[in-house]
């Protein structure tokens, strides 16, 4: 057991974090410098910020950009360097599949290919979502299982779908069943690690392509399939065992529920993707849960697309439902971001994201107003993500002193 | 594989490291607590602070003064903790020797010995570095090679020279043939690690030891000599293979571009030791290269002499070379040093040293001048010398995101 883990105490103290995704920016030049932070008029949480720690996130390691699972792995404690979770797992989640330990999952594409088997378009003509869900829900109905291992296919956008197989000893490490590029037959997948669990995957993989390709050998342009990211839902000590927390997670996107549910919290949808549904849902849960978990994604969205505007319109949007959130009276509130997203870059970026942590006990700067600029010198300093659960329990009262 | 190197990608950019030895420094109170960087005039300085996100170094750990192969090796994004390089190793680079791969180098001494052949003098009465380079010339005319193994001698300052092996198997991990003090004998050198490589090490430095003990029998007071540091020269993977980067290190001394050899830099002798010519090399060498190292030694070696005016002069003919530097438009410019070197020290030291990086995406602080108070609350953090690399590929664009 690590340290942090062994510290931890039993509490009634509540805990919520409030994650507004790809929070951090860049100053921009079109707008006098400023951030979308600071040129946000924020009232509620100017008010907190004064009450806070300022500081600042590094997600993964410095200049690294994480993607969403090492971003919020980091978030809830778990070194994303270490605790690893495969493409096609975080495919299933994010596609809202209920993966459940031992379960194999994969990102499949439909593709064409001519009649020597060589894969001729990776991406079968880009295929309308229907025409993919209407030949997913035939395969679906024509190969419920390979020997002991059940299927579970779900069509998702254009040619892509998730497949999921669920049945004893199997292993994730193994290669695509993808040549990467066209001009090439579908390579056999086979077992990159030892144990007979590897063998296993790779044999029902091969067959399923074997039998799919067979039911498909009449479509067009969506004759065949290519399966990649294979890997295994991992299972990870959950924040009940590690941090004698009862989590929920309130979110939205299914992506960001999966990469919860990885650590045991329970999972709940809010009625819509604002910040005041949010906080509706964590008004339900609030008696029954000591960590919240707010996942907003707004803040990432206006920043892939370049939307200053818009992002200010989501921070605004959030501030006004800050005020219920408070009323709720968190002992520990936390506010900050799974990685920057800055507008200039229209994608999410390596820079540390600003946080804020607000208790009693805290070290408040006294700083009015919660921004990049502001958080470089706050006395929260910069941490590693995977650091801030230990400053959320100590906090919170939750952890008890190392040594005499 | 480690994680950085598995996220670099090929791009088109260029990055311009402009390492200004022993750069950072301490609060003067001759000066009226200005450090050297604060009382320069920098107006070029001045103009890329503003524009860049300014931080801080740490070359090897908390408190820990490093050498330049160490201050370096972090630089260039080497853990100077695990990469090691041996003493003989670090002479022989900064003598200027271009060692091979398997190459076992030493630090070597004239001494004096006694009739009974004890140590008398480890320094062999400080000799003229005329009279040593006689002996080693001496030496080297009889002593070419031992067993398959062939000598290189080279004559150094006073009573010092190096001397490389170079052959098949041998090892680095070899006792001294140096008894560390006066009144003993000199030690035979013998295998300190398991294996062959390091036993034929030991037995041809002992073959050499005696050899030219016998050669130098009737000179006087040299009349014996003492090996130390015994090293191999380590085989790290290069900036080529790690980073994707064709790299040149451009530094006047032999020192600098040794260590940059290990990381499989090309190697570049300046016209002088002035910025002016750095940059003039610079200039030749930009189209063939991504990653332009430019090493300029004056600031070290005013630190080093306790001169605060001439730390300040160097840093203002820095500055005066900038314009041309900046005309070639790298796309991240990183100035900082490989460790500290304050006036009031007159030696290395340990503090944190300033640095900054400019980029169109850097997070510029916007503060105007570049020195070391600056940089204590700078976007960039106090980072480890070794993750700079990091940072400079990731605002380069070369750097992948990591997990979906």
């Amino acid at each position: 057991m690590n340290l942090l883990d062994s510290l931890a105490l039993e509490h009634t103290s509540k805990i919520v974090l409030l994650v507004l995704d790809g929070l951090g920016d860049l100053p921009n030049a079109a707008r006098r410098g400023l951030t979308p932070l600071e040129a946000a008029r924020t009232p509620h949480l100017d008010a907190i910020a004064a009450e806070s720690a300022l500081g600042r996130l590094v997600p993964v390691a410095p200049g690294v950009t994480p993607g969403s699972g090492p971003g919020h792995l980091g978030l809830f404690g778990y070194d994303p360097l270490t605790h690893l979770v495969g493409r096609g797992v975080l495919e299933a989640l994010g596609a809202g599949i209920e993966l459940k330990p031992g379960d194999v999952a994969a990102r499949a594409n439909f593709c064409t290919l001519d009649g020597a088997g060589i894969v001729t378009d990776r991406r079968a003509g880009r295929i309308p979502s229907e025409t993919c869900a209407q030949l997913v829900a035939k395969l679906a109905a024509e190969v419920k299982s390979i020997e002991d291992v059940s299927l579970l296919l779900q069509a998702g956008k254009g040619h892509r779908f998730v497949a999921v197989l669920r049945g004893l000893g199997l292993g994730g490490a193994v290669s695509d069943a993808d040549p990467h590029r066209e001009g090439k037959p579908v390579p056999a997948a086979r077992a990159l690690g030892p144990g007979a669990a590897h063998e296993k995957t790779a044999r029902i993989v091969n067959a399923f392509v074997q039998r799919a390709g067979a039911l498909l050998r009449s479509e067009s342009p969506a004759n065949g399939l290519l399966l990649r990211g294979l890997s295994e839902r991992p299972s990870f000590p959950g924040y009940r065992e590690r941090f004698k927390l009862r989590a929920v997670a309130i979110a939205a996107y299914p992506m960001y529920r999966g990469v919860a549910s990885l650590a045991g919290m329970d999972l709940v949808v809010p009625a819509g993707e604002r910040a005041a549904d949010a906080v509706a849902a964590a008004e339900r849960e609030w008696a029954a849960h000591d960590y919240l978990f707010l996942h907003l994604k707004g803040t990432d969205m206006a920043g892939e697309d370049g939307d200053f505007d818009a992002k200010v319109a989501v921070l605004e949007e959030v501030d006004a439902a800050l005020p219920r959130l408070l009323a709720l009276a968190p002992d520990v509130l936390c506010i900050t971001g799974d990685h920057s997203t800055p507008v200039p870059m229209k994608g999410h970026s390596w820079h540390p994201v600003p946080a804020l942590v607000r208790s009693p006990v805290c070290f408040a700067d006294g700083h009015p107003r919660f921004h990049e600029k502001a958080c470089r010198a706050g006395s929260l300093g910069t941490l590693a993500s995977k650091d801030l659960i230990a400053v959320l329990l100590a906090n919170a009262g939750r952890l008890d002193k190392y040594g005499a």
